[in-house]
């Protein structure tokens, strides 16, 4: 099964001239010809995009794609109004309520299917992004900010200064739109560095030389800084065919000059919507991969991701490694007295005293519960033992201080130390076992000290 | 800072040329006279791009090409070779070392600006994917399993059939590629369906009409099933300006027709490891949003997910929502007799058990050591109770076979229930909490029992 289209239309002969230019680009074609199936078949059907005719008895095609685009079902497929009118204000409203685009009939086949590329080619990029995120994606979203929508920074890039002063005051009025008369090699030039990349580049497609423009946005998508920026060119006054390219080349949108500012805003509108979402969706990514190596509580290592570097140690160290496993002595009593608050304020508190003191390079981790693990290159066995106890000392030389107690609480801990010899093979399963035995050892021999594992 | 490439040429002149054409485009410019300054620069200034002169005395361009691509360190820069001669075979021998291009003197400007900016959003959407993982990424990639280099699927879409025949003709001698001859109605049909989607797809610049293979370019890369295939067009001779525009358009090679099949094999081999590359960087990246909401030993949701689910829960559903608090009785005593591995064997069936026993919809999760939660919709409290006082009959009615041990080991586990009623505001800490008494007051109440929390 291909992308569907759903073309939606209330005269069957209209239907059939798009059915044919779909088809024959190997859409599967789906058809409705009243805004009420319309609406039910975008529900049920699950279309990937919607090609809706403006006017129609009953129930318009503004009112079907206003309506669509409030319904969280619904919203996301892309709609490409249709209209033999020349009603600027009628367009002007669909784009508000949310339309991707309109094409006025006679519909040109190459723009068509350009723009139904370049609208199938984003939402395709955000379903593969929620994809790879999976369940986790959800998890990550919660924890990543919301996006600033107030701060829209839009470049203008202009074949000469007066157009780009034309184009900003057309745009003056418009709220919301923090705006910025650009050249070429601005915008080249590092933008990240100043850290004000534009959200939307807009963009002549002829600047110094002809199709400038056009080369000029497939540079800025080649660069790490501006790639994922929002791209709406403009073009010469019926140029649909650079404007199919346009769209292939990766512009967001195009729009013809002279434009109606009042368009172009509501334009620019949709594509920041686009631009706020794909962001955020891979900062959700980001954040989500951050989740799988930590521990939620304390930010040190997971267990999972500990015992990959362990391994990893194991194999890149020439020298000594150390291995310590750190447990808190009578966590419980401190969980069962002070409640489990008191409890997670102490672990978190010891991570940051086991981070401020650990040399840089350490893997701390959390490996469950109040045991933690550290493991180091170290010159030998004595120097291993050394720094361990001096952990040790650095936990319970100083109290914990708790919310709900007056006086700082002193936690000790029992410390098991296992050092691996580069010439002996260890696996980090069998270095932690032998920790653990030494660390059994420091609590039978009464807690608060470190015990060196025998060497293997 | 821009985007930085590195001019390696023996004649000042030649590299002023190029450096004129580069900064005109805004990238920042480093040379290198001789093939030895070469390699010193490309691993302390790592350049994002190199163009690189062939014939160079002392040291020449194909060695040094030879020596980046094997140090891991620089071989994943790409490389332009800079040829003035027409030595078809050394410009072979630069593919099969590594180069991703070849260029004749004098250079076009335009071609070079392309296939720049093409390697450069190649490897800068690499370089993002890596980043977007971070350390996570090197975890998730070690328990994803390398691709298999043996089935490499490379799709031909010529204008007529014969010349599909004579291309596969002329490939037919090189290992490891399986050719297919397609239509471009093939190509787009649903591949994903028949699970045989070509890693790369071969295409002439123009099909029945001009540029319609430029416009299936654009298409695969719109559609899901394709938009990660390898594009390689075939261009006729001299067409440099087409040649910019696919590259631009996002194929991620190019070659002139006719053309030598040992030189197009060449090219496809580099176009497959990329491919593999960005595919298994892809794959980590899911892997590791996995891993943020996964228990790693038992593969229910870890805590973390949990909590968040649960708190979805109490947000979305109307009806009554159950939370149990499972824990394995007696735990501690079974690691130290049978050891670690057998109390992990019991944690793994263990999961998979109330996996299978509990309804679909569950949220079951392991929240640390012995202790599990499973959140579900239930009619009432009385519900609830059989749910849960079932399921801990599941546990101890039968015995855990462990590998060890000749007979079955008999576990027990109890159980602490809250019910969350739809008129009560109930937060998910709350109410984990009211699990956790009744969890204390079946232990206290001589374990394997079941408990009802008092309504709050």
């Amino acid at each position: 099964m291909g992308e569907r289209i759903l073309i939606v239309d209330d005269v069957a002969t209209n239907r059939i001239v798009l059915k044919v230019k779909l088809r024959s680009a190997c859409y599967e074609v789906l058809q409705a010809s009243s805004g009420h199936e319309a609406l039910r078949m975008a529900r049920h059907a699950a279309p990937d995009l919607i090609l809706l005719d403006v006017m129609m008895p009953d129930l318009d095609g503004l009112s079907v794609c206003a309506r669509l685009k409030r319904d969280p079902a619904t919203r996301d497929i892309p709609i490409i109004l249709i209209t033999s009118r020349l009603d600027h204000a009628s367009k002007l409203e669909g784009l508000n309520s949310g339309a991707d685009d309109y094409l006025t009939k006679p519909v040109d086949e190459n723009q068509l299917l350009a723009r139904v590329r370049s609208l199938l080619r984003e939402t395709n990029g955000t379903a593969e992004l929620r994809q790879q995120g999976a369940s986790a994606l959800d998890l990550a979203l919660e924890a990543t900010p919301a996006p600033n929508d107030t701060e829209n920074t839009i470049a203008l890039i202009a074949p000469r200064p007066e157009t780009g002063l034309f184009w900003r005051a057309g745009l003056a009025g418009f709220r919301g739109l923090n705006i910025r008369i650009m050249t070429r090699s601005e915008a080249l030039s590092d933008l990240s560095a100043s850290q004000s990349v534009p959200d939307i580049f807009v963009i002549a497609t002829d600047l110094s030389h002809r199709n400038e423009g056009l080369r000029l946005l497939s540079d800025l998508r080649s660069r790490p800084a501006t790639r994922h920026a929002g791209m709406m060119m403009v073009l010469p006054a019926n140029d649909a065919e650079r404007a199919a390219i346009a769209l292939d080349l990766g512009a967001g949108d195009i729009i013809y000059d002279p434009f109606d500012p009042a368009e172009m805003a509501v334009r620019l509108k949709t594509q920041l919507r686009r631009k706020r979402q794909a962001d955020r969706l891979r900062a959700g990514l980001s954040a989500g991969m951050q989740m799988a190596t930590t521990d939620p509580l304390t930010g040190l290592f997971n267990r999972r991701y500990a015992m990959f570097q362990l391994d990893r140690l194991l194999c890149d160290i020439s020298g000594n490694l150390a291995v310590m496993v750190i447990d808190i002595d009578h966590f419980k009593s401190v969980n069962d007295r002070f409640g489990h608050a008191a409890g997670d304020a102490i672990l978190t508190d010891l991570a940051l005293r086991m981070k401020s003191f650990l040399p840089d390079g350490c893997v701390i981790a959390r490996m469950g519960g109040e045991e933690f693990l550290v493991a180091t290159p170290v010159r030998d066995g004595s120097a291993a033992y050394h720094l361990a106890d001096t952990l040790r000392e650095v936990i319970s030389g100083q109290g914990f201080v708790i919310d709900t107690m007056e006086s700082p609480l002193t936690i000790t801990a029992s410390i098991g130390l296992a050092v691996a010899h580069p010439q002996n093979n260890q696996t980090a399963p069998r270095l932690i076992e032998a920790a653990d035995a030494a660390l059994y050892a420091s609590k039978a021999d009464g807690r608060n000290r470190t015990s060196l594992a025998k060497p293997a």
